[in-house]
């Protein structure tokens, strides 16, 4: 196979998408040089390329995103031992430093080195070439595609974020929010062994896509529900309170439906924001009745090898949740489909070989 | 000794608190009528005296206060096994039912049968005598006093609040408020092996006590002070930030205090509130830092048990907080006293015996 | 219906059972009389009848066996709010104080009062009559069978088993021993989310039977395979070592088996015992590489809420286990198929109704 | 300050130490070169300078022993970004990965790539020279000494094995064997907030010790006493059994005592161990009260962190385990010193420089 292009989808700034040739790096030492081949569009990405900016972040210069990834090994770096030329792999974008303070305790996900490909912080893998720290790189099973690898990401943003919100056997799930997120929040509740999960949505296809893929309660609530009411549609369909909720939405609405439809004791995992600097809580009723308010950065690492394992033990079927493709010259399409959800889009890849 | 009358005192409303005689209950079978000594006067009871309610509770008949408490066991009821008459106990006002979810848990403070005495839900201690559960009377050690036994309970919040907060040894704790929560929060995470600890108030007198009784750092606040002033502040004098914030007055200024210094992946708990139904908060630093926001209510009953063992094997001394002592009928004062603070009032304990 | 003669099977000494009738007792206040109908011959039970004992615990009076058991509520006691006549219920044998430090501390497994039916301490279930705490026996749904619920004390014991083996999501289970206890801690792995279990037996008929309900992989050992060859086994099958062993057999072999597979940091839980004394364990290398090696005694009681909920959600189905039927007056035929596991039996039930 | 010659005490085989000048090490990329200061003698040093052997560790080729250190940084490696010439620093000697399994979920004790400086794996630091991760070098501040510097590993094994054994506050702790291992173990617990502390040993003056740095508790046995006996003891003198035992002996005795003694629900840590390869363990017993049994490997990097923070705030005072001081050329001395146990030594440390 000979050494193509290297194109690249660039963003100069919201609704500015480019593709161009970029050189190919050298992998370093400690690097694998990667001919990526699947990548997916998360939410994230949605609001870099439509608005510009998600929160604090804002696009000021061309950046490249793309970190939800699968590839092959193209060239392996002098000290690189855990990967050989011809490898299929699924990406880690989030590579820490191991020595922090966070790093020693088991918390990678808040290293104070961390550098997350794609998220402007430094360039992403939305290109033919992608050099990337080898330990960092998963080799995929045989049996799980490009595809799912390219999915592990997001199993691992989900997998972190049961944690947070302790879901286990037994646990009732409330999952806010039927995108790629709560859905796949709902297949790693089943996992870990939930005894219900319920999943909200605006939309009722979403909602059709939760019940297919295992949703044991879908409930469709409508903008003007005021907190009280998306509460008690919730609790009467449960027969009862949920022990956790995780808040893929992350509006003022959704936490405070968090906080106030989760048992005493509970957790209120929060997951989707949309970078609002602050929200209106109820404070009084999260403290006498001890719902814990936590929020979910990205994952540990061990958390993606959890979730690889997930994958390639069949334990969860990701399958379901994609539903469009595009070749990297349609990237701008793909990012179009991804934000009308025209056609029922949950998951859109792109096929960068 | 005599059977004396049963002088109580009962809040009809805010500010109207009388002087009544009341009957003396039998103790039922798994009671035991206790001669009340010692009663302190909480932050809580305040709110109820001077404003008549506290969050959505509202004083709309005839209350006795008075949950911290101790006593002189003065008659046992027919199933009582562990106390006998002349035993002196330290008394946990929060009686649960040992059956429902949460109490077989191990989360008796979330009892859904609760019953906690003197909060307004039913009658508390400010009388001469009260029957309560013998499982909730804890006799106290020959060299522990009176008026140590009725601080029992507020060391049982505090050590709540540090376990809600993880606080250990290594911990750096910022607590915010010294008042008898806060500087009982203080001493308790100098007890459990808290490296540094640094109280924040507007009022120099209580922080010159917190330094007295063992704060490593004092950081005075004012009102106009914004959250990222105290911030700043906070930082500079730990030269780093907190692992753990407890914030013992509850104002949004001090919950986003909590929120933006805590180290990331910390526990902000919340001990203090005004029974605001909402108040807005630094959402995405919390979910971005995944800081924890921890609400307190009360104490698990083995928390009680913890707490009088810190005090009774002088892990803590309670003593420097107790400043102003009252006889029953002086009960007016003695709330008048807790309430303006004057002369550096911290525990203000009314005697009734 | 009209109450019929309380049969009972009461055993005298080892070897010599009979039936015979008992008078039937009034439920107390806090109690319900229960008409027994089915009942679980446990590995226990099967020590008391054919050795007069197991460890320390000697039958040296008229004992009726029985504990794993459901029934209908037939008579109500005075106090009794959660249950009414013609109730179909599980029954937890093992009523614990709720008020001790164990149970105050949610291990109510180590209730210094308990009181477990059916294991000399007090009188079994193996009767047509039988009267408990209506806080100890659980309502069944409609759809679960009483031979379901006379299962769910032994997914109680797997659900402890795998808790104090930290089994969850990714987990690499090695259970030793196919009966009853071993085939359920096989099921409830899977269910917490195991992602492979491996079991071990001599006997072929019962490793085909783990097979059939879920096993990943099974591994015949013979009578003469020393520890490192059984480990060896194991090790090859997995291709990788279990993180966590649960040994349902108890022996200084198994032990050794386990102490020696399992991965460095992980956790060997003995469940089954001989009453053995005391065996030889290889202490250098479990301290070395950090195997915790923990005891299981009995569940807690909300274990046994999880369990019914496992049964009843169809999170695991018990019902392949269950072999054999007999009538409360074959109760030694019935106990002498599973003392002999002729005709491949697992789960020997009687039925007394 | 001249480069000085290279003394190394070098172990060729059982009571054969010898001094011998070898050459200075270049500090690679992520190194220090260090001047060491000063050596503590471990237990273990003693098995292997007089047996030739610990375990399955034998001394097959000359070896240089020293892992508890503390030093001054003599040149930096290229890479080194977290040190400068002349700081002051302790050694954890104990360099893992960082990238396996264990090391990423928090557990680096356990590293499978660890390389555990003096301990036959790779040389200590029994020299003037010796060249370390910069990683492992913790810099001092000004007011804890080299000889505290030296004592902080000694610190980090008891902080590992007070977690391990969940000690914190109001635990009741017991420690067998009054040596440094045991002692340490004694001041931490009392630093995690243990209320009652026993400490065993056959040595009275071992026993003054502990009881001088803090024990509440001390017992004496005799080699003839039953583990019956030891636990009859230790019971009589706490009023009570301990929820948690530190086995810093590592005996057959030592170690059912522990199992015996502990409260149920307990944990026995296993800390010393004389390389058995098997011991009899009472596990009936062990199972029925579920005694956990945990062993202890070194310390986590993270806990080393914390050890020198007991130390540099002052939480805990190690000087007075400090016995006796020698010169790298009174070496002999100073580990017949050690092993006599001579002049009441506890701790035996060795200049360097």
């Amino acid at each position: 196979m000979q050494i193509e292009d290297n194109i690249t989808a660039v963003l100069y700034r919201a609704g500015d998408l480019r593709l161009e040739k970029r050189p190919i790096s050298e992998p370093k030492d400690d690097e694998v040089l990667l001919k990526i081949c699947v990548v997916g569009i998360c939410g994230s990405d949605l609001h870099l390329v439509n608005d510009g900016r998600i929160g604090p972040k804002i696009v000021d210069k061309p950046a490249v995103l793309g970190h939800e990834v699968s590839g092959i090994v193209w060239k392996v770096g002098n000290n690189v031992l855990n990967l050989k030329k011809g490898d299929r792999v699924a990406v880690d974008p989030g590579v820490h430093c191991f020595r922090c303070d966070p790093c020693r305790s088991g918390r990678g996900n808040l290293c104070v080195n961390a550098v997350f490909a794609g998220t402007l912080q430094s360039d992403g893998c939305l290109s033919r070439y992608f050099a990337h720290s080898a330990d960092f790189c998963y080799r995929l099973p045989d049996h799980v595609s490009l595809e799912e690898g390219a999915l592990v990401e997001l199993v691992s943003v989900a997998i972190h974020a049961c944690k947070q919100g302790r879901v286990g056997h037994g646990s009732v799930v409330l999952v806010q929010g039927a995108g790629p997120v709560g859905l796949m929040s709902l297949l790693v509740s089943k996992a870990l062994g939930a005894s219900k999960v319920l999943v909200t949505d605006y939309i009722q296809a979403r909602l059709d896509k939760a019940k297919e893929i295992g949703a044991d309660f879908i409930v469709q609530v409508h903008p003007r529900d005021s907190a009280d009411v998306v509460k008690q549609k919730v609790i009467s369909a449960l027969v009862g309170d949920p022990t956790t909720s995780i808040d893929c939405v992350g509006s003022e609405l959704t936490i405070t439906v968090a906080v106030r439809a989760t048992a005493s004791g509970g957790v209120a995992v929060i997951v989707g924001f949309h970078g609002l600097p602050a929200v209106n809580i109820p404070i009084t009723e999260a403290v006498i009745r001890e719902i814990d308010i936590r929020g979910n950065h990205h994952y540990n690492n061990y958390d993606y090898h959890e979730a690889l394992e997930m994958v390639a033990t069949g334990t969860i079927d990701v399958k379901p949740l994609i539903t469009h493709h595009y070749k990297i010259d349609e990237v701008q399409k793909a990012f179009n489909t991804a934000t009308t959800r025209e056609d029922n889009a949950i998951k859109v890849l792109i096929h960068t070989d």
